[in-house]
Formats: structure tokens, sequence, C-alpha cells
């Protein structure tokens, strides 16, 4: 939309788009009121699932039947049957996905464990001693792989993503990548990073917190060795819900953890001295499951029954193209810049708009009732989750925003 | 009570003791039934304060705050908090305490992180190379400290805790040692061993998942270095509540994290490429907490108000001196044996009774209303909670016990 286009054919062009939308319905399995609500890639809003069913589990299973319901609630196998439940929406068949701890945990785990892994393909030896990271990544993914790499005897190597290719060598032990950066939104190559990264031997890890339940990932069909991601952002678990773990299974015989906790054990209630893996994912566990956590993700992806990915893809493109389209009919030009990546093929399910006065700009627009948010230094965050977010809320943020950067133009200009 | 004393006498008995009982009161914040439960020092009772609040976190803070509640609920400062909660039951003062993550991933935090603090205090080099751990230990921790052995080059050195002084030397760093036995309920002498420990210069680990809630500890009294600890046993947290980690105060700036996450910078949300760790217990956090758990968590412990853990002590030794009174009363002499300490500063909050065919004895058991559980090979567990055990509760188990091992022994024998 090259023209500026007026209000009215906008929230118009919004009625017809919403109208439209196969996934409209789903709106109402949210607990959501007037405000539009575009923070789900921090924190999802509430699936009307939980509440119910968290009750349940607290009074029921836990006051009443106790300890019991370890086996009889079937507490103790939750996490492999949430991952199960997790992984069709990431592409991957049953049995490759556990779920539990935080998502840095995860990082921890898979990038010590890759690491072995590529030392082992190698018959064992040091020569590979290099942990390369994508340097724009979310911060914590970079502190942790530097902490694998000191504990493992490796250098870090941050680099662009555009840059990963040129420093894959035969030094190379293992890849640790975001699939969607979390401050510009833009969406890497996953199958070609994936296949440059098996081309010299290594091990790659991706981070799936901004895409896992915002678009297709394909990790079977791409061959990822290990993936980890949160549950809290696009899957609505709920705040500080378990990430999850993902080791493809022509790999779990040779995953090594660095957290080999009781629940990860072959047999876990013999009490055994000496640690034996289990088989299979379970190898990813480490010690209990927080049940309360996990048991209300598990209801908050009762609200995927029956959605595919492909059209959670689909509405969220044409979520993100029409607010653009909104944003450039309603801003002064030059006012804002657009950080994501205008091709589908590199963009999330997010946009980001550099803007002055980002933090201020942030907090008028949440006392309007838009919720983005601010990340530092310059950056107006917007989440699309498909789920819930519908064409007339878009139209309506792009307006508020407008209206927000208008007024604070207007104050700061001299009288 | 050397001689048998008849089913009425010690009902009476029972009944005088719960009539001077100053905590008999605290049953009612607790979700029971007619069930004498002894399994708290697996999953802790239901208090009746968690419903409500759970209730009120995922509706209102999570489902019409969003967002907003990290900062607006307090969810962002809830380790702390919670952490600062526990800390006088503990027998610390605040400040040295956060909650979150599992056990399994505390120890392996504090035991790197204690090999690091020996080393540094010896300049840095790597003289000291054997890390010291409880052989009879949950075996989590077993798996975890060989972890950490591996990833920090030292050699691990299992021993009985009666052999720990003994191997304890100018190479140890790191000791890992349980305060109670999980199976057989004997209390180790925390202020000896830890002063052994630091007379080497090594840093000491304390796992106080069967101590905490149930004794007093006297963590700062005796100048623990680090320890660590679950919430859902004594302290009725839920099942898999998140666990907490003390750091002594004045090493804290010395703690030095193999999983150095988002959680623990010193500016969070500065998100900044490289990592400086925040002051303060603070250090010891990782990723996003889970905040259902959690919050689940710091609604139990309100049935603490005005508890104090003295008298907590008091009552879990009168009750287990006659849970055995009782069992000695009213079962067939040499049909169990008692595992566990009688001195009573060698005895946890648990009574361990090793006894022939004890997985279907506590398969009887449970089926008439008595909640205990079994430990691999033989042993049956009993846990005393003070909070809501009784002693009339505590004569019935003894007496339920009794029949069942009588009719176990009249149907095996001979026609």
């Amino acid at each position: 939309m090259s023209e500026p286009t007026s209000t009215g054919e906008l929230a118009l062009r919004a009625q017809e788009l919403d109208a439209a939308d196969e996934l409209a319905a789903l709106r109402d399995r949210f607990v959501l009121d007037d405000v539009v609500y575009l923070d789900g890639n921090s924190l999802g809003a509430l699936p009307d699932t939980v509440p119910g069913r968290l009750d349940d589990v607290v009074r029921r299973q836990w006051g009443q039947l106790r300890i019991r319901s370890w086996e009889e609630s079937g507490w103790w196998t939750a996490p492999e049957r949430i991952g199960d439940r997790i992984a069709p929406l990431l592409g991957a068949a049953a049995g490759q996905i556990v779920v539990g701890d935080s998502t840095s945990v995860n990082v921890f785990k898979a990038l010590v464990a890759a690491v072995r892994m590529a030392r082992a393909a190698d018959g064992g030896g040091e020569a590979r001693d290099e942990i390369v990271v994508d340097a724009t990544t979310f911060p914590t993914d970079g502190y942790i792989a530097e902490s694998a790499a000191r504990l493992t005897g490796c250098r870090l190597r941050p680099v662009t993503p555009a840059e990963v290719p040129g420093v894959l060598g035969a030094r190379t032990a293992a890849v640790l990548l975001n699939h969607v950066d979390y401050r510009s939104g833009r969406l890497h190559d996953l199958p070609a990073l994936t296949a440059a990264v098996h081309a010299v031997g290594a091990v790659v890890v991706w981070d799936l917190c901004h895409s896992g339940g915002a678009l297709p990932v394909g990790l079977d069909a791409h061959g990822v060795d290990l993936a980890v991601g949160c549950t809290y952002k696009y899957l609505n678990g709920g705040p500080g819900s378990p990430a999850y773990l993902y080791v493809r299974a022509d790999l779990q015989g040779r995953f090594d953890s660095p957290l080999p906790g009781w629940n990860s054990h072959a047999e876990p209630f013999g009490m055994r001295a000496g640690y034996e893996p289990a088989a299979g994912a379970v190898r990813g566990r480490v010690g209990t499951p927080d049940i309360l956590s996990m048991l209300a993700l598990e209801a908050a992806l009762d609200v995927w029954d029956g959605v595919g990915i492909d059209a959670v893809r689909a509405k969220s493109l044409a979520l993100t193209d029409f607010f653009l389209a909104c944003v450039e009919a309603y801003t002064e030009p030059g006012r804002v810049a657009c950080v994501t990546p205008r091709r589908p093929e590199e963009r999330g399910s997010q946009i980001a708009l550099r803007c002055a006065d980002a933090g201020d700009v942030m907090k008028h627009l949440i006392s309007r009732g838009v919720v983005g948010d601010f990340r530092h230094p310059d950056i107006l965050r917007f989440g699309f989750t498909p789920l819930y977010v519908g064409f007339a809320d878009t139209e309506r943020a792009a307006r508020l925003l407008a209206d927000v950067l208008d007024e604070m133009s207007t104050e700061q200009r001299p009288l």
C-alpha cells in the first residue's frame, strides 16, 4: 500500500478480513477484554481451559489423591506426554520432546550435549573446540553458551547470523542459533543454516522461543539435531511455564546430559548409586517436574486441537502485513522505521518499530489500551498471536499508535 | 517402653498427647480426610490457603493483568521474596535464599560454584581436585556430583558420612552432604561436618530436602557455605514446587554460577551481550521463574505464620517416639526392625522400618487408609509432619500396620 489510505477504508478492510478469518472463533477460547494485547510474544493470554483444570489439579489431584497422583493422575509421565502434544506444532514426530526446566537450563543441557556429541562422532578427541553463537541473540543464550564453552574447554565465537556460515569449520563443535530474533523479529533460514552446520560435522541447537507456535518449524524435515523453546509465549502456557527440549530420535542414544538427574535414570525408583540414562526423550529430564505449572500448560494446549500451524502462519503474515499497511497509512513518514524484514520468509510473528522516545511512546500506548512492549534502547515491539488477535485489533493498535506519536510530537514543539 | 502396652492404654495416651499439643489446631489449615497421611516427606498435604490464591493468580494476575503482573503482582521478585519466607525456618537471615529450578539443578549450581570458590580461595589453581559425596545419598545428588566433577576436572569420592572426616584433605574442593538420609531417616551432624570441611579449606554443600521445615537447621549459626532443598515435602509447596538455594551472604560475591541465566544478571532488562552477575542471592537465579508453582508455594507458606521450628521439632520427636512405642507394643517381636536411629540428635522426622515383603505390606497398609511409602529394597518409610499429623493418627497407623503384618504372616503359614 504505497498510497495513504483513510481510516475508514482500513477499518472496513479489517472488518472484511476478520469476517473471512477461519481462526477468528478461537479468540473466544481466551480470557480477553477491550485491551488490544500485542504482547503474546512475551506472555500469552490465558486460555479458558486453564483455571478449571488447574483447580482440579490442586483440589482433587493434590488435595485428595496426594502422592497417588504421581501415578493415577499421570504426573510422572507429564513431561513426555506434554512434549508429544507440542511436537506436531514444531514438525516433530512423537517421542522426541520433553517439557521441564527453564529455557536457559535447557540451552545448557543441549549445548553441552551438542559439544559432546560432535566430539564423540570424531572419536572422542577435543579437536572441536569452538561454540558458535548468534551475537545478536537473546542475552541468556549467550551467557549460557559462554558457561558451556568454559566447562567443555571450548572457545565461544559470537558472530551475526549472516556470518555463521563463514566461521564454521573443523574446529566447530556446536552452533546455537535463534530461529526468530527476539528484538527485530527476523526469521532466520533454519534449513540452510542447519545444513551448513552439518556440512562441517558440527551439531546445531535451535532456540525456538519466538517461533514455536507461531510458524512451521519443520524440525524433523530439516534434520535439526537439538532444539529448545519456551511455552509461555505463543503456546500460552502461563508465566514461566516449563520449557521444552527436542532431541532428534537417532541422536537420543548419544545425548550425554550435563544434568543427569534421577528423572532421566533408566530406573528412577531403583535408587541406584550409578547413573544409567533412560532411553528416548526422557533422557532430557532432570529433577522432579513442576507439576502445577506443567499441567496448566497441558490445559492451555487444548486450544490447539484441530488447529494447523500453517493456518496460523498464514494469518500471522496477514496480520503483520496489515499492521504495517496501517502504520504507513496513519503515521507521519519517518516517525518510525520498521526493523522487521518485509519479506515473509524473513519475518516472524512480530513487528519491531524503531522510534525516538520508544519507552515513553509505549507507556502512552499502553495507557490507551494497546499493549506491546519496549526493548532497549529504541524498539517498540508488537507481537501478533493469530489465535486471539484480529484485524480490527490490529487497525486500532496502529491508529492509536499514530495518535500517540502525533500528540508527543505536538507536545515537543516549541511554543 | 519395654513392656507391651495395651491398645486401650496407648489410644488413651494418644488422646492426652493430642489434647496437650499446641500445634494441633494447624491441622485445620490443611485439606485432609480420614486417611492417616504419613507421606508428607514425599509430598506434603494441601494447605487450605493454596486453591483460592492460585485461582487469583491465574484468573486475575495472569488473565486480567497479563504482562503487567511481572511488576504489579510481584512476579519478578518472587524468587527472593519467597526465599526470605523460608529463611527463618532454616536459621538464615534474609537475603541469602532464592527459590527456583529443581533440587537437582540447584545441586549442580551449588557444587560447581563450590569447587570454583575453593579453588579461587587458593589463588585459582586446580590443586583441589576432589568432590566428596555421601555414597548413601539420594541418588540424584550422586549423579549430579559426578557430572559436576567431570565438568570441573575433579575426581568424585563417594564415601559414607562416617568416613567423610577421614578423607578430607588439601585436595578436597567441595563436599556434598545430606542433612537427613532419605531412606534411613538418620540426621547427620551438620555443625561438626561443616567444621571438618572448613578445617581443610573446602566448601560444603548441604542438601536439606528431608530436614527443611522438619527441624532446626541453623544455617547461619553453623557457618554453612551453600545449601539446597526442596519445598514439596515439609514445606507443602505442591508437586514439584521449586527448590531453594542458600548462598551465605559473605560468599555471594564469589558465587560463580555454571548457569548464568539472564535472571541473575545485574541488569536483566538491559539485554547486554556480556554477563555481569547481580549482587546478592539473586545471583543464584537462572531463567524465567515458574510463577504458578512458585506462588502456590508462597501461599502454602502462610500456614507457618507464628509457628516456630523448635516447636515443630519437639512435636516431631514426640510423634516418632510414640510411633516406635506403639509399633513395639503392637507388633510381633522381630517382624520389623527400626533403621532410624533412636537417639533424638540422630533422628529426622521419619521412621524407616526394615521388613520382609515391605512392598506388599505397604500396599495393604495403604488400602487400610495409612499412607507411607516403600523404598527399595525392604524399607517401610513413615514421614511425620508435625503441622498436620497427630498422636491418634500415629497410634492408628501402628495398630493397622500390626494388623497387616499379622494377617500377612497368617496367610503365609502352611495349611
